[in-house]
């Protein structure tokens, strides 16, 4: 009996990190899965579709399923068949995310003139003529609707811009603000984690790496949340926010401190 | 005897619009240099030199000096000189801006790691691969600075992004706030223009297109203003803002009115 329905829990910096599995990691998931509570893995990273996260999470020896999976990308497939249904799209962003996108009920265009909305995220070949495109599109009237926030990421290789970084270049040169972001820490990225867990956010525990993100959005839904030290966020970066996690972990090896109830530490 | 010592004149929108003179601008000059008033030309646009400007003004039947023409890389020039003389500098702009800035007391690195000053600006050749080193750069703690806030600016093909729209990406991926940003409408650049004419800013007019950078720095300055409707501001964008220039012209040709002392017409 652990109190909880359902773990929450981010994947870069949290579950991985590069290439591989972070220590304990997996044990961690495992934990929560025997403990009985539903696990859905919950990232910004739309680089990787759920079926792809879901194959490499496997190769890495913690196998799943890709409806274990949310992306910040099928949030803004709901998004975009909510508010935008049967739009011109103007795509800012990489093929893996538009390939995930292209289950949305929009039209992809690359006239800026023919654009109603740009959907905007990180890729390694936005450059002058994808901001351009951007920038006329929405000087055009066009609304700007990002994948997920996250200015940059970690990367084995050292820091690399997110789609947070993209999305504010084009809505910078525009001057003018996003309609919607979708990913961490949105109310939607909420509700659909929601829906999919079959869950009360107060049933659930989150698990995350960024203070920004993970613990800003379920500290806001009303989930108990973890932080855990082995990705973007450290011990001094907690001194700086009012962001306070329930926990603060060295890793997701220690998630059963949760589990068991310990004192709640983060407050 | 009209009361101004100088003009100082913007050239995108006020003077030249894309290859061309505009209509009347020619002879507007003319008439402010008749009417005893030193001529500097202004400009936010570092895509040319002083000399690449002159030249090209001259081509378009506009004949002047270097001297006459300062660019927001000058200005950037002697910002590198007065607070990062010695420094390693990354370039994130282009070969016509790196050019100017080789005057400056700085020696340009490459590697991110070992650059103390980010210097940024707009180029063609903007990507994610320079995106990545501004950003690493800056996550190193080194310091950014721009050439000129201009977001985006109108060309003959359709409007693209500006220097400001690559400081803004640059800084906006690292979560940082630029140093210092030159060109217009900075201080730095009414001090440099004001060297340059040897007039103090109340003997000045300015003529520009852009209320937030032209007319905005005249204003604060204490300059005349002259808005001309040629380039980006339009009659209703006055309706949208608190600048307020002095005089509002259809075009350069016009400038006659203000050297007769018409009343003030644009408060």
């Amino acid at each position: 009996m652990t109190g909880f329905d359902a773990a929450l829990i981010d994947l870069d910096g949290t579950v991985v990190h590069g290439g591989s599995l972070l220590a304990g990691a997996g044990a961690g998931v495992e934990a929560l899965r025997e403990a009985g509570l539903e696990v859905l893995f919950l990232t910004n990273n739309p680089t990787r579709s759920p079926a792809g996260w879901a194959d490499h999470l496997s190769e890495l020896g913690l196998p799943g399923d890709a409806d274990e999976v949310l992306t910040s990308a099928e949030a803004t497939v709901r998004y975009l068949d909510a508010h935008h249904a049967g739009a011109r799209a103007l795509p800012v962003a990489g093929p893996a995310v538009v390939e995930q996108l292209e289950t949305a009920d929009v039209t992809f265009v690359e006239d800026p003139t023919a654009a109603e909305v740009v959907v905007a995220g990180y890729h390694a070949g936005f450059d002058d003529e994808e901001m351009t495109r951007g920038l006329r599109a929405l000087l055009d009237g066009a609304t700007l609707v990002g994948t997920n926030r996250d200015r940059w990421v970690p990367t084995d290789a050292g820091p690399i811009p997110g789609s947070g970084a993209v999305i504010n270049a084009v809505a910078g040169a525009a001057e003018v603000d996003p309609e919607a972001v979708l990913g961490k820490p949105s109310q939607e990225t909420v509700d659909l984690a929601m829906d999919r867990v079959g869950a009360a956010p107060g049933d659930c525990l989150l698990v995350g790496d960024r203070l920004d993100t993970d613990i800003a959005m379920g500290e806001r839904a009303g989930a108990t949340t973890a932080l855990v030290l082995t990705g973007a966020a450290t011990g001094s970066d907690l001194e700086q926010t009012d962001v306070r996690p329930d926990y603060v972990l060295e890793s997701l090896a220690e998630v059963e401190r949760v589990l068991d109830g310990d004192a709640v530490d983060g407050a």
